[in-house]
């Protein structure tokens, strides 16, 4: 793989990873189109397996490794969806995943990744505990280290949720996707930009908006302490994912938290489809009028559906 | 058509319906399967127009209306996704629909029919009631009653579901639905027995068997007062269904109030699909090993996702 993925990295990806990963379907909903005033097309990778994207990435790391490369395992740090992607993926190649995970880290996501047969090793919560950790276990193993978003490959491979949106629907105006570490908006820029002229936007919360300040700045900056709901997007942009997103991306587009639970709760309502709050972003720019592309045909990647049906952000009636 | 509708009609309501109808696609699941220890195929009608199967049956019964007729517009009695089908159904066609509905009917149902377009007749609780309203309307206005479940019409149209579904995974050997008033599940077997060898089972819960009582009888019978979770299972069979279900449905199964819930959560969870309980009744006679499959390719009809976010049936941690 080159210096940066290409559209050839993704199109290699797409088929390396099709006999693990669920092609999953493109809907539509016309109310909102409606409440839009566009017509949208939801690429729905909450419905992917471990239910969200990161598999895509996962697999494509883990299936580009040498045979002997393999047979020493992979590794990373992870308390959302990259860990159980990870695992599953290194399960369905035979060999061995860690994952170094914050003892704080809710029980149900341990269960999860340890149910796809991954060891886990808890670290406390710092970032340096955690490098330490992940030191450690790579020097215990010689794993290859699989980062959540700084990596060619895994980049690759998260690329490949939108090519397949515009294999399906190749008419798109604009394809929209969250922002946190960047490796879902950059693959779905590299993907998009080599085959459609569709403008690519990304779509950050309020209050993790360390994307919009580098954009705007045109350096990678230093996030500040995210604060919102979307816990899949708490993470800073990577030196891997930066400079695509800056080439490649036409905008960034920033939410408030209401914003995001109110397009999650007209998504759940409207389509039946689960979603986080991650996913439920690029939709938030779109109803709460943050960006207006009245008649356009959108597409949107659905990042993902997982979360903790005992804790849902919405009243409850007696 | 025919005395009872047989394949061909409810081959002519597919195409009939087709411009207006969502082919919703057929999804598996690897962890259900792992639990069911069989491999399940799941028809997505959650995510069909106003989220349930109601509006293929409508589609068939406004769309196969004389000119003349339908112009004096459809009438129907309905508390759920009936009159929600019907409502967009006769929006479609351009023409009115009168939907009789029960004063204690929540409001949320009330504005989705009529933001639909239909006008809408409060009647009493009492069956009398709510059939002098209906009555009336039809006096009144001439219109042609399109009944949910106990019509040719409608029953076709139920049965393109399982259509697209056997067209889809032809090599299927039990198709399951949840029993209700008998539309869905004999336009099933309708549509499954002409073109598969596959067994048709319904289930029921088992505070709403009525259908359970009469297929074990063989004759129908009255239900009792309906108790569930499942109000779309809360009502008897009809006339027309019986002889259906009677000729080509192989079995009739009940499951519990606590396995509906704990299936209906399952999905939720692992298939990141929003589905309401009735629709949940096929999966929990699976997962509670009231019929044993295992090895088996079964089919299941997701009848669909209605279902108020702020009254969830599941427990709520601080």
């Amino acid at each position: 793989m080159s210096e940066r993925p290409t559209s050839i990295d993704v199109e290699q990806a797409a088929e390396r990873i099709a006999p693990f990963v669920h092609r999953t379907p493109v809907l539509t909903c016309e109310a909102i189109d409606e409440m839009v005033g566009a017509r949208v097309f939801l690429k729905c990778e909450n419905l992917q397996k471990i239910g969200a994207f990161k598999f895509r990435g996962a697999c494509n790391a883990i299936f580009s490794l040498g045979e002997y490369e393999a047979t020493q395992g992979v590794a990373t740090h992870s308390s959302g969806n990259h860990g159980a992607a990870l695992a599953l993926a290194a399960r369905r190649r035979g060999i061995q995943a860690h994952v170094v995970m914050p003892e704080i880290s809710s029980q149900t996501k341990m269960i999860a990744v340890a149910g796809y047969g991954a060891k886990i090793t808890t670290c406390g919560k710092n970032l340096a505990d955690r490098d330490e950790a992940l030191r450690q276990v790579v020097e215990d193993t010689g794993a290859t280290v699989i980062h959540p978003f700084n990596d060619n490959r895994v980049i690759a491979g998260q690329g490949t949720a939108a090519l397949e949106l515009l294999e399906e629907i190749p008419a798109l105006d604009v394809v929209m996707a969250p922002v946190g570490g960047g490796g879902l908006i950059s693959g779905t820029a590299i993907a998009t930009s080599s085959r459609s002229r569709a403008r690519v936007i990304g779509v950050e919360p309020a209050g993790a908006d360390d994307a919009w300040k580098s954009f705007q700045a045109g350096e990678l900056l230093a996030g500040g302490a995210p604060e919102t709901i979307a816990d899949g997007l708490r993470t800073g942009l990577g030196d891997m994912t930066f400079p695509i997103i800056k080439d490649l991306v036409s905008d960034i587009v920033r939410v408030s938290e209401e914003a995001i639970v109110y397009a999650m709760r007209t998504t759940w309502e409207r389509t039946k489809l689960i979603i986080e709050p991650s996913a439920a972003v690029p939709l938030a720019a779109l109803l709460d009028r943050q960006i207006s592309l009245t008649g356009h045909n959108i597409g949107i990647i659905l990042s993902g559906g997982n979360i903790d049906l005992e804790r849902l952000p919405f009243p409850r009636k007696p």
